[in-house]
């Protein structure tokens, strides 16, 4: 058995996964902040693991833990990861001694990219991802995640590809909007600042727990504001979909991450744009991008999942 | 001993290679059209080798062919070859059984790709890529052709990335600039419309054999017309190379293609606008873009060289 956890900024998910890779045990929990408070999650969740499971926590064979920021993955340190209040981290060491077994870490974009195409290619979970077409299966995939910020992780031949310096798949810093503002990279109009959460909650104050629905319920109504932000979002995944394409060609990209949450309308939205875009280039109509898009069922812990395949891969 | 040969729209080269890789005869000629004509041009040139290398054509144990257009590599047919009169031709199997050796056909673009991952790793032709800066070596690479279109190949790991459908490195159809002309694939202000020869020679009409040089030298002498397409041509290049360290994360981008006969100044030319981009961005500066540039030395045929390394992969 093996353990994947996948740390959040505000819950933290962690599953026991058997051999073929099935949950057998998942328990959620609030993310603490701060290096003590992330550490003692973790071995929290571990200990409710094997308490689950029955067996004490010596009998995992590997722990994976994937982790919003930038992550040594040789290491297991933890360079930055801001939301967390963490820099420069011994996140491995720490609770690979703590917990008595082998810990890897992982960008947690990454960690999901593996769990996604574990999903895709029907080895977990019980289904292929959402999405009413596409092809069955896929060698290579593109998890753009649409969360507080954009990035996406990718898997070629079944591999994750990190890049030769870790920033393969950070096309959120990609710019795309010259009259757009100024991105936190220091870039202008990067596609981060147009279809991410914190795009969009920038672009739309408000007092709800859940800026992006709000904005689409308002766009719904009519909204002019909302209407314009909205379309941009839209606008911008479809720009994702064809940049991955167009450089890496993945077969599939699959969309996850909280502006997910508003479900079929964000699909039918972003492949609305592919399709118009079709309409007037035949190059890009044969790449048939509309039909590359699935997005993850909200059950399913990409990333945790991903995270104890990579510890799998790591320590066999 | 083993035949690399470029194919392309008005010269054909030749190479034959040992099995370290190492060039021992080259040869060119120009490259008939039609279907007819390029298999002549085939048969001319690795004739022409097999004398050179005083052997009968049977002694080659494979012939990679690279040309510009949509193949099939699994059969060897070349799709279409628009600008060499090509459509659904049976290039590899003609040749092969005119030949008698086996035959392999990639896109020119992959096939130099692979000739500029060997040329940077050290495997052939003598010496390093050109350029001032940069790491030694590399895992993976980007070739950015600047020629009649803009296109990369991809090598990941030392293999070359063709991609989930093929396409991948194409990345001169991705639109940045939304004010730009139609694209010959329809979408508007396709990076290949700012910064290939086809996209400078429609903004600098002229007389001149060579309009990326007159246009360059017209910048010079402060033509501000010229200038106006100059610096869109380094902006564009600087593009396609942040697409690409953002996306794959290639450790290194090498330029090729015709207009990279402009030399230094394109280099500093490019280097430039990405030192500049660096400077309001501590992200991009971290990427290091400008290390990341190399460029070919228009004596080393990248493609006919990778060509005769794809068949050696292809046919042990």
């Amino acid at each position: 058995m093996r353990v994947g956890i996948d740390i959040g900024g505000t819950k933290t998910a962690a599953v026991v996964v058997d051999r073929n890779g099935t949950v057998l045990h998942e328990v959620k929990q609030p993310t603490g902040y701060g290096a003590e408070e992330v550490i003692s999650t973790v071995t929290q969740v571990t200990r409710q693991l094997a308490d689950r499971a029955g067996c004490p926590v010596s009998d995992f064979r590997s722990i994976g833990i994937g982790i919003p920021g930038a992550v040594n993955t040789a290491t297991g340190r933890v360079d930055h990861a801001v939301n967390l209040g963490l820099v420069e981290f011994e996140l491995g060491a720490e609770s690979a001694r703590l917990l008595g077994s082998p810990v890897v870490v992982e960008n947690d974009v990454n960690a999901a990219a593996v769990g996604a195409y574990r999903l895709v290619n029907g080895g977990v979970g019980g289904g292929a991802a959402g999405g009413d077409s596409g092809p069955a299966s896929t060698g290579s995939l593109a998890y753009l995640n649409l969360g507080t910020g954009l990035a996406a992780g990718i898997v070629l031949d079944g591999s994750l590809w990190r890049g030769a310096t870790g920033v393969a798949g950070e096309i959120g810093h990609i710019p795309v909007d010259p009259s757009g503002v100024i991105c936190t990279c220091g870039q202008r109009g990067c596609l981060e600042t147009i279809s991410s959460g914190s795009g969009i909650s920038r672009q739309w104050p408000t007092d709800s727990s859940s800026p992006v629905h709000d904005m689409m319920r308002a766009a719904t109504e009519g909204d002019e504001v909302a209407v314009r932000i909205r379309d941009m979002l839209f606008d911008g995944v479809a720009t994702g979909v064809r940049l991955l394409v167009l450089s890496v060609d993945v077969q599939s990209v699959v969309l996850g991450g909280g502006v997910t949450s508003l479900g079929q309308p964000l699909l039918d939205g972003v492949r609305g744009v592919l399709r118009t875009w079709s309409s007037s280039s035949p190059f890009l109509e044969s790449l048939r991008l509309d039909e590359r898009i699935r997005y993850i069922p909200d059950s399913f812990s990409a990333a945790a999942i991903g995270a104890a395949l990579i510890g799998e891969k790591t320590h066999d």
